[in-house]
Protein backbone atom coordinates (compact mmCIF):
# COMPACT_ATOMS: atom_id res chain seq x y z
CA UNK A 1 0.00 0.00 0.00
CA UNK A 2 0.82 3.78 -0.49
CA UNK A 3 3.33 4.98 2.49
CA UNK A 4 2.16 8.14 4.01
CA UNK A 5 4.81 9.33 7.06
CA UNK A 6 2.60 9.22 9.83
CA UNK A 7 4.80 11.99 12.18
CA UNK A 8 4.26 11.18 15.47
CA UNK A 9 4.08 7.52 14.76
CA UNK A 10 6.79 6.25 17.22
CA UNK A 11 4.77 8.07 19.97
CA UNK A 12 1.45 6.45 19.14
CA UNK A 13 3.16 3.11 18.84
CA UNK A 14 5.21 3.17 22.39
CA UNK A 15 1.84 4.47 24.17
CA UNK A 16 -0.35 1.93 22.70
CA UNK A 17 -1.28 -1.80 24.42
CA UNK A 18 -2.18 -3.60 21.21
CA UNK A 19 1.25 -2.75 19.70
CA UNK A 20 4.13 -5.28 19.92
CA UNK A 21 7.24 -3.89 18.97
CA UNK A 22 9.46 -7.10 18.95
CA UNK A 23 7.91 -10.56 18.63
CA UNK A 24 10.75 -12.73 19.19
CA UNK A 25 10.79 -12.91 23.00
CA UNK A 26 6.98 -14.46 22.48
CA UNK A 27 8.36 -17.04 20.25
CA UNK A 28 6.29 -20.34 20.78
CA UNK A 29 4.61 -18.80 23.46
CA UNK A 30 1.96 -16.37 21.92
CA UNK A 31 -0.40 -18.16 23.77
CA UNK A 32 1.01 -16.50 27.19
CA UNK A 33 0.41 -13.09 25.57
CA UNK A 34 -3.66 -13.64 24.92
CA UNK A 35 -3.97 -15.70 28.44
CA UNK A 36 -5.70 -18.62 27.08
CA UNK A 37 -5.53 -21.68 24.12
CA UNK A 38 -7.84 -20.55 21.32
CA UNK A 39 -6.60 -20.69 17.82
CA UNK A 40 -4.57 -17.57 16.67
CA UNK A 41 -4.88 -16.41 12.99
CA UNK A 42 -2.63 -13.87 11.78
CA UNK A 43 -2.63 -11.15 8.46
CA UNK A 44 0.53 -10.75 6.91
CA UNK A 45 0.25 -7.11 5.45
CA UNK A 46 -2.72 -6.06 7.13
CA UNK A 47 -2.46 -2.16 5.80
CA UNK A 48 -4.72 -0.11 8.38
CA UNK A 49 -6.32 -2.76 10.03
CA UNK A 50 -9.84 -2.79 9.16
CA UNK A 51 -10.00 -6.28 8.56
CA UNK A 52 -8.53 -7.81 11.49
CA UNK A 53 -9.94 -5.43 13.54
CA UNK A 54 -13.64 -6.38 12.62
CA UNK A 55 -12.39 -9.88 12.95
CA UNK A 56 -11.61 -9.95 16.44
CA UNK A 57 -14.81 -7.87 17.01
CA UNK A 58 -17.22 -10.44 15.08
CA UNK A 59 -15.04 -13.18 16.96
CA UNK A 60 -13.95 -12.91 20.66
CA UNK A 61 -12.58 -16.43 20.81
CA UNK A 62 -10.32 -16.62 18.20
CA UNK A 63 -7.12 -14.71 19.23
CA UNK A 64 -6.14 -11.97 16.10
CA UNK A 65 -2.86 -10.80 15.40
CA UNK A 66 -1.80 -7.97 12.50
CA UNK A 67 1.71 -7.74 11.00
CA UNK A 68 2.83 -4.95 9.28
CA UNK A 69 6.56 -3.94 8.47
CA UNK A 70 6.23 -0.07 8.38
CA UNK A 71 5.53 2.47 11.36
CA UNK A 72 3.37 4.39 9.57
CA UNK A 73 0.98 2.05 8.72
CA UNK A 74 0.88 0.24 12.15
CA UNK A 75 0.34 3.96 13.61
CA UNK A 76 -2.96 4.18 11.14
CA UNK A 77 -4.11 0.95 12.33
CA UNK A 78 -3.59 1.24 16.10
CA UNK A 79 -5.25 4.43 16.68
CA UNK A 80 -8.67 2.19 14.82
CA UNK A 81 -9.02 -0.27 17.62
CA UNK A 82 -11.63 0.55 20.20
CA UNK A 83 -10.51 0.03 23.70
CA UNK A 84 -10.71 -3.14 25.92
CA UNK A 85 -10.11 -6.00 22.94
CA UNK A 86 -8.61 -8.62 24.51
CA UNK A 87 -8.44 -10.58 21.57
CA UNK A 88 -6.02 -8.69 18.96
CA UNK A 89 -1.99 -7.84 18.77
CA UNK A 90 -0.39 -5.56 16.47
CA UNK A 91 2.79 -6.53 15.72
CA UNK A 92 5.62 -4.80 13.67
CA UNK A 93 7.62 -7.25 11.80
CA UNK A 94 8.86 -8.40 8.51
CA UNK A 95 7.62 -10.92 7.16
CA UNK A 96 11.03 -12.69 6.10
CA UNK A 97 11.57 -13.31 10.31
CA UNK A 98 7.78 -14.54 10.66
CA UNK A 99 9.61 -18.00 11.85
CA UNK A 100 11.66 -15.98 14.38
CA UNK A 101 8.63 -15.08 16.28
CA UNK A 102 6.21 -17.99 16.08
CA UNK A 103 6.64 -21.46 16.56
CA UNK A 104 3.70 -24.37 15.98
CA UNK A 105 1.25 -22.16 17.33
CA UNK A 106 -0.67 -20.55 14.28
CA UNK A 107 -3.66 -21.86 13.04
CA UNK A 108 -4.60 -19.49 9.92
CA UNK A 109 -2.70 -16.91 7.63
CA UNK A 110 -4.75 -14.28 5.67
CA UNK A 111 -2.87 -13.17 2.87
CA UNK A 112 -4.86 -10.39 2.00
CA UNK A 113 -4.09 -8.04 -1.58
CA UNK A 114 -0.57 -8.71 -0.71
CA UNK A 115 2.48 -6.61 -3.09
CA UNK A 116 1.73 -9.01 -6.17
CA UNK A 117 6.13 -8.39 -6.75
CA UNK A 118 5.11 -8.31 -10.59
CA UNK A 119 8.79 -8.41 -11.97
CA UNK A 120 9.55 -12.50 -12.39
CA UNK A 121 12.93 -11.79 -11.03
CA UNK A 122 11.36 -10.52 -7.64
CA UNK A 123 8.85 -13.58 -7.44
CA UNK A 124 10.19 -15.05 -4.16
CA UNK A 125 9.64 -11.96 -2.33
CA UNK A 126 6.05 -12.38 -3.04
CA UNK A 127 4.00 -14.17 -0.07
CA UNK A 128 3.17 -17.02 -1.43
CA UNK A 129 6.49 -17.96 -3.10
CA UNK A 130 8.28 -21.01 -1.94
CA UNK A 131 10.45 -18.86 0.49
CA UNK A 132 7.16 -18.43 2.62
CA UNK A 133 5.47 -21.38 2.38
CA UNK A 134 8.95 -23.12 3.84
CA UNK A 135 8.25 -20.62 7.25
CA UNK A 136 4.60 -21.12 7.33
CA UNK A 137 5.54 -24.65 7.78
CA UNK A 138 7.55 -23.98 11.02
CA UNK A 139 4.53 -21.36 12.64
CA UNK A 140 1.52 -23.92 11.48
CA UNK A 141 0.36 -25.66 14.48
CA UNK A 142 -1.25 -28.38 12.62
CA UNK A 143 -2.61 -28.30 9.39
CA UNK A 144 -1.11 -25.59 7.16
CA UNK A 145 -4.59 -22.95 6.51
CA UNK A 146 -3.73 -19.97 4.29
CA UNK A 147 -6.43 -17.71 3.03
CA UNK A 148 -6.08 -15.67 0.22
CA UNK A 149 -7.74 -12.63 -1.56
CA UNK A 150 -6.00 -10.29 -3.86
CA UNK A 151 -7.14 -8.65 -7.03
CA UNK A 152 -4.00 -9.15 -9.56
CA UNK A 153 -4.68 -11.94 -11.37
CA UNK A 154 -1.15 -12.54 -12.23
CA UNK A 155 -0.30 -12.93 -8.43
CA UNK A 156 -3.20 -15.10 -8.07
CA UNK A 157 -2.35 -17.49 -11.20
CA UNK A 158 1.16 -17.52 -9.10
CA UNK A 159 -0.16 -18.37 -5.75
CA UNK A 160 -2.31 -20.86 -7.02
CA UNK A 161 0.37 -22.78 -8.79
CA UNK A 162 2.91 -22.01 -5.64
CA UNK A 163 0.60 -23.57 -3.43
CA UNK A 164 -0.34 -26.54 -5.34
CA UNK A 165 3.13 -27.43 -5.93
CA UNK A 166 4.10 -26.95 -2.34
CA UNK A 167 1.57 -29.69 -1.52
CA UNK A 168 -1.30 -27.31 -0.28
CA UNK A 169 -5.25 -28.49 -1.80
CA UNK A 170 -6.94 -25.83 -3.12
CA UNK A 171 -10.18 -25.55 -1.89
CA UNK A 172 -13.11 -22.32 -1.84
CA UNK A 173 -11.80 -20.42 -5.22
CA UNK A 174 -13.50 -18.33 -6.81
CA UNK A 175 -12.63 -15.97 -9.25
CA UNK A 176 -15.04 -12.87 -8.00
CA UNK A 177 -15.78 -13.59 -4.62
CA UNK A 178 -17.87 -10.46 -4.06
CA UNK A 179 -20.87 -11.93 -6.71
CA UNK A 180 -21.32 -15.12 -4.72
CA UNK A 181 -20.45 -13.99 -0.67
CA UNK A 182 -22.20 -11.54 1.34
CA UNK A 183 -21.38 -9.96 4.70
CA UNK A 184 -17.68 -10.34 4.17
CA UNK A 185 -15.34 -8.93 6.57
CA UNK A 186 -13.10 -6.53 3.87
CA UNK A 187 -10.03 -4.53 3.62
CA UNK A 188 -9.93 -1.05 2.90
CA UNK A 189 -8.26 -1.57 -0.50
CA UNK A 190 -10.60 -4.69 -1.34
CA UNK A 191 -13.78 -1.77 -0.36
CA UNK A 192 -12.20 0.37 -3.02
CA UNK A 193 -11.72 -1.89 -5.77
CA UNK A 194 -15.15 -3.42 -5.32
CA UNK A 195 -16.73 -0.44 -6.16
CA UNK A 196 -15.02 -0.24 -8.99
CA UNK A 197 -16.96 -3.19 -10.28
CA UNK A 198 -13.36 -5.35 -10.55
CA UNK A 199 -13.47 -9.03 -9.12
CA UNK A 200 -11.75 -10.16 -6.15
CA UNK A 201 -9.81 -13.79 -6.71
CA UNK A 202 -10.22 -15.81 -3.45
CA UNK A 203 -8.84 -19.21 -2.15
CA UNK A 204 -8.39 -21.17 0.67
CA UNK A 205 -5.69 -23.60 0.74
CA UNK A 206 -4.76 -26.50 3.16
CA UNK A 207 -2.36 -29.00 3.67
CA UNK A 208 -1.14 -31.47 6.28
CA UNK A 209 1.84 -30.31 8.27
CA UNK A 210 4.96 -31.98 6.66
CA UNK B 1 -20.84 -31.55 -27.97
CA UNK B 2 -24.43 -31.18 -30.32
CA UNK B 3 -25.36 -34.07 -31.81
CA UNK B 4 -26.56 -34.48 -35.39
CA UNK B 5 -27.50 -37.64 -36.81
CA UNK B 6 -25.34 -39.34 -39.21
CA UNK B 7 -27.19 -41.61 -41.62
CA UNK B 8 -24.84 -43.85 -42.81
CA UNK B 9 -22.49 -43.87 -39.65
CA UNK B 10 -22.13 -47.45 -38.92
CA UNK B 11 -21.06 -48.42 -42.86
CA UNK B 12 -18.49 -45.16 -42.58
CA UNK B 13 -16.64 -46.55 -39.10
CA UNK B 14 -16.73 -50.28 -39.96
CA UNK B 15 -15.33 -49.31 -43.59
CA UNK B 16 -12.40 -46.90 -41.64
CA UNK B 17 -9.02 -48.29 -41.06
CA UNK B 18 -8.23 -45.49 -38.12
CA UNK B 19 -11.91 -46.84 -35.91
CA UNK B 20 -11.28 -49.02 -33.18
CA UNK B 21 -14.48 -49.98 -31.85
CA UNK B 22 -14.20 -52.15 -29.08
CA UNK B 23 -10.57 -51.25 -27.29
CA UNK B 24 -10.46 -53.63 -24.82
CA UNK B 25 -8.53 -56.54 -26.26
CA UNK B 26 -6.10 -53.94 -26.64
CA UNK B 27 -5.70 -53.95 -22.81
CA UNK B 28 -2.31 -52.71 -22.06
CA UNK B 29 -1.25 -53.28 -25.79
CA UNK B 30 -1.41 -50.54 -27.72
CA UNK B 31 2.14 -50.14 -28.55
CA UNK B 32 1.64 -53.09 -30.55
CA UNK B 33 -1.37 -51.42 -32.35
CA UNK B 34 1.04 -48.77 -33.14
CA UNK B 35 4.00 -51.12 -34.24
CA UNK B 36 6.16 -48.67 -31.80
CA UNK B 37 6.98 -47.88 -27.85
CA UNK B 38 6.89 -44.02 -28.96
CA UNK B 39 4.42 -41.67 -25.91
CA UNK B 40 0.83 -42.52 -25.77
CA UNK B 41 -1.42 -39.55 -25.79
CA UNK B 42 -5.31 -39.63 -25.95
CA UNK B 43 -8.13 -36.99 -26.01
CA UNK B 44 -10.68 -37.51 -23.79
CA UNK B 45 -14.12 -36.26 -25.95
CA UNK B 46 -12.55 -35.68 -28.94
CA UNK B 47 -15.81 -33.96 -30.99
CA UNK B 48 -15.32 -33.66 -34.74
CA UNK B 49 -11.43 -34.71 -34.22
CA UNK B 50 -9.48 -31.53 -35.46
CA UNK B 51 -7.40 -31.29 -32.43
CA UNK B 52 -6.24 -34.83 -32.18
CA UNK B 53 -5.33 -34.65 -36.21
CA UNK B 54 -3.68 -31.93 -36.23
CA UNK B 55 -1.37 -33.20 -33.30
CA UNK B 56 -1.03 -36.59 -34.74
CA UNK B 57 -0.11 -34.65 -38.36
CA UNK B 58 2.32 -32.94 -36.77
CA UNK B 59 3.96 -35.12 -34.04
CA UNK B 60 4.64 -38.00 -35.96
CA UNK B 61 6.79 -39.49 -32.89
CA UNK B 62 3.59 -39.57 -30.47
CA UNK B 63 1.18 -41.79 -30.71
CA UNK B 64 -2.81 -39.94 -30.44
CA UNK B 65 -5.68 -41.80 -29.79
CA UNK B 66 -9.09 -39.78 -30.05
CA UNK B 67 -12.14 -40.77 -27.96
CA UNK B 68 -15.45 -40.47 -28.66
CA UNK B 69 -18.83 -42.00 -27.54
CA UNK B 70 -21.21 -41.91 -30.36
CA UNK B 71 -20.86 -43.09 -33.71
CA UNK B 72 -22.54 -40.05 -35.13
CA UNK B 73 -19.43 -37.76 -34.10
CA UNK B 74 -16.59 -40.55 -34.82
CA UNK B 75 -18.37 -41.23 -38.27
CA UNK B 76 -17.47 -37.03 -38.73
CA UNK B 77 -13.96 -37.23 -37.16
CA UNK B 78 -12.48 -40.23 -39.41
CA UNK B 79 -13.79 -38.87 -42.89
CA UNK B 80 -11.42 -35.74 -42.07
CA UNK B 81 -7.95 -38.09 -41.38
CA UNK B 82 -5.76 -38.30 -44.12
CA UNK B 83 -4.79 -41.84 -45.61
CA UNK B 84 -1.46 -42.64 -44.38
CA UNK B 85 -1.49 -41.27 -40.65
CA UNK B 86 0.23 -44.30 -38.36
CA UNK B 87 0.09 -42.50 -35.49
CA UNK B 88 -3.66 -42.48 -34.83
CA UNK B 89 -6.62 -43.85 -33.83
CA UNK B 90 -10.03 -43.35 -33.24
CA UNK B 91 -11.68 -45.14 -30.66
CA UNK B 92 -15.15 -46.11 -29.04
CA UNK B 93 -15.51 -45.73 -25.90
CA UNK B 94 -17.20 -44.49 -22.59
CA UNK B 95 -14.92 -42.75 -20.50
CA UNK B 96 -16.05 -44.56 -17.79
CA UNK B 97 -14.70 -47.84 -19.21
CA UNK B 98 -11.49 -46.09 -20.04
CA UNK B 99 -9.93 -48.73 -17.22
CA UNK B 100 -11.05 -51.81 -19.17
CA UNK B 101 -8.80 -50.47 -22.27
CA UNK B 102 -5.89 -48.85 -21.10
CA UNK B 103 -3.20 -50.45 -18.55
CA UNK B 104 -0.17 -48.30 -17.56
CA UNK B 105 0.67 -47.17 -21.31
CA UNK B 106 -0.48 -43.51 -21.13
CA UNK B 107 1.50 -40.63 -21.23
CA UNK B 108 -1.04 -37.63 -21.22
CA UNK B 109 -4.65 -37.12 -21.47
CA UNK B 110 -6.25 -34.64 -22.97
CA UNK B 111 -9.53 -33.04 -21.84
CA UNK B 112 -10.74 -30.39 -24.24
CA UNK B 113 -14.20 -28.49 -23.59
CA UNK B 114 -15.65 -31.42 -21.34
CA UNK B 115 -19.17 -31.41 -20.74
CA UNK B 116 -19.48 -29.15 -17.73
CA UNK B 117 -22.30 -31.56 -16.11
CA UNK B 118 -23.54 -28.20 -14.20
CA UNK B 119 -26.03 -29.27 -12.10
CA UNK B 120 -23.64 -30.19 -8.58
CA UNK B 121 -25.44 -33.57 -8.37
CA UNK B 122 -24.14 -34.80 -11.53
CA UNK B 123 -20.76 -33.20 -10.68
CA UNK B 124 -19.32 -36.88 -10.45
CA UNK B 125 -20.27 -37.18 -14.11
CA UNK B 126 -17.55 -34.26 -14.98
CA UNK B 127 -14.01 -36.09 -16.48
CA UNK B 128 -12.08 -33.92 -13.90
CA UNK B 129 -13.86 -35.96 -10.96
CA UNK B 130 -12.07 -38.14 -8.12
CA UNK B 131 -14.22 -40.80 -10.34
CA UNK B 132 -12.56 -40.62 -13.41
CA UNK B 133 -8.79 -39.55 -11.61
CA UNK B 134 -9.01 -42.63 -9.89
CA UNK B 135 -9.44 -44.27 -12.93
CA UNK B 136 -6.36 -41.95 -14.95
CA UNK B 137 -4.55 -43.41 -12.21
CA UNK B 138 -4.15 -47.01 -13.62
CA UNK B 139 -3.90 -45.90 -16.95
CA UNK B 140 -1.02 -43.82 -16.97
CA UNK B 141 2.72 -45.35 -17.61
CA UNK B 142 4.71 -42.80 -15.07
CA UNK B 143 4.10 -39.44 -13.89
CA UNK B 144 0.11 -38.60 -14.44
CA UNK B 145 -0.09 -35.66 -17.00
CA UNK B 146 -3.41 -34.08 -17.78
CA UNK B 147 -3.50 -31.13 -20.11
CA UNK B 148 -7.15 -28.92 -19.35
CA UNK B 149 -8.97 -26.47 -21.52
CA UNK B 150 -12.23 -25.04 -21.15
CA UNK B 151 -14.54 -22.03 -21.71
CA UNK B 152 -16.50 -23.45 -18.65
CA UNK B 153 -15.45 -21.69 -15.64
CA UNK B 154 -17.62 -23.50 -13.03
CA UNK B 155 -15.94 -26.55 -14.81
CA UNK B 156 -12.44 -24.97 -14.46
CA UNK B 157 -13.00 -24.31 -10.78
CA UNK B 158 -14.29 -27.28 -9.60
CA UNK B 159 -11.20 -29.34 -11.63
CA UNK B 160 -8.57 -27.13 -10.13
CA UNK B 161 -10.19 -27.87 -6.69
CA UNK B 162 -10.48 -31.61 -7.46
CA UNK B 163 -6.79 -32.19 -9.23
CA UNK B 164 -5.44 -30.40 -6.51
CA UNK B 165 -7.28 -32.01 -3.74
CA UNK B 166 -6.01 -35.83 -5.47
CA UNK B 167 -2.48 -34.39 -5.13
CA UNK B 168 -1.92 -33.15 -8.49
CA UNK B 169 0.23 -30.11 -8.96
CA UNK B 170 -0.90 -27.24 -11.10
CA UNK B 171 0.84 -25.73 -13.59
CA UNK B 172 0.50 -23.52 -16.71
CA UNK B 173 -2.30 -21.91 -15.18
CA UNK B 174 -4.16 -19.56 -17.70
CA UNK B 175 -7.34 -17.37 -17.72
CA UNK B 176 -7.36 -16.26 -21.27
CA UNK B 177 -4.93 -18.36 -23.06
CA UNK B 178 -5.06 -17.28 -26.49
CA UNK B 179 -3.85 -14.19 -24.91
CA UNK B 180 -0.84 -15.24 -24.47
CA UNK B 181 0.02 -18.80 -26.69
CA UNK B 182 0.15 -18.36 -30.69
CA UNK B 183 -0.06 -21.12 -32.74
CA UNK B 184 -2.15 -23.28 -30.98
CA UNK B 185 -3.76 -26.13 -32.17
CA UNK B 186 -7.21 -25.66 -31.16
CA UNK B 187 -10.53 -28.11 -31.36
CA UNK B 188 -13.83 -26.40 -33.60
CA UNK B 189 -15.27 -25.35 -30.35
CA UNK B 190 -12.50 -23.48 -29.53
CA UNK B 191 -12.32 -21.65 -32.51
CA UNK B 192 -15.87 -20.70 -32.58
CA UNK B 193 -15.96 -19.31 -29.38
CA UNK B 194 -12.34 -17.39 -29.48
CA UNK B 195 -13.65 -15.81 -32.37
CA UNK B 196 -16.59 -14.36 -30.30
CA UNK B 197 -14.04 -12.66 -28.11
CA UNK B 198 -14.12 -14.96 -25.23
CA UNK B 199 -11.32 -16.26 -22.93
CA UNK B 200 -10.31 -19.90 -22.70
CA UNK B 201 -9.36 -21.12 -19.19
CA UNK B 202 -6.19 -23.61 -19.40
CA UNK B 203 -4.43 -25.96 -17.09
CA UNK B 204 -1.37 -28.82 -17.19
CA UNK B 205 -2.15 -30.95 -14.06
CA UNK B 206 0.90 -32.98 -12.91
CA UNK B 207 0.93 -35.88 -10.35
CA UNK B 208 3.59 -39.01 -9.43
CA UNK B 209 1.90 -42.61 -9.57
CA UNK B 210 0.24 -43.11 -6.65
Amino acid sequence: MRLRNVKNKEEILSNNPYFIADGTSYFGKWSEVFGNTNPIYIEIGMGKGKFIIENALKYPDINFIGIEKYDSILAKAVTKIPEGINNLKILRLDALNIDQVFYKEIDRIYLNFSDPWPKKRHNLRRLSSKVFLEKYDDIFKDTCNIFMRTDNRDLYIYSLESFSNYGYKLNDISFDLHSTEENLITTEYEDKFTKLGNPIYSVVAIKDKS
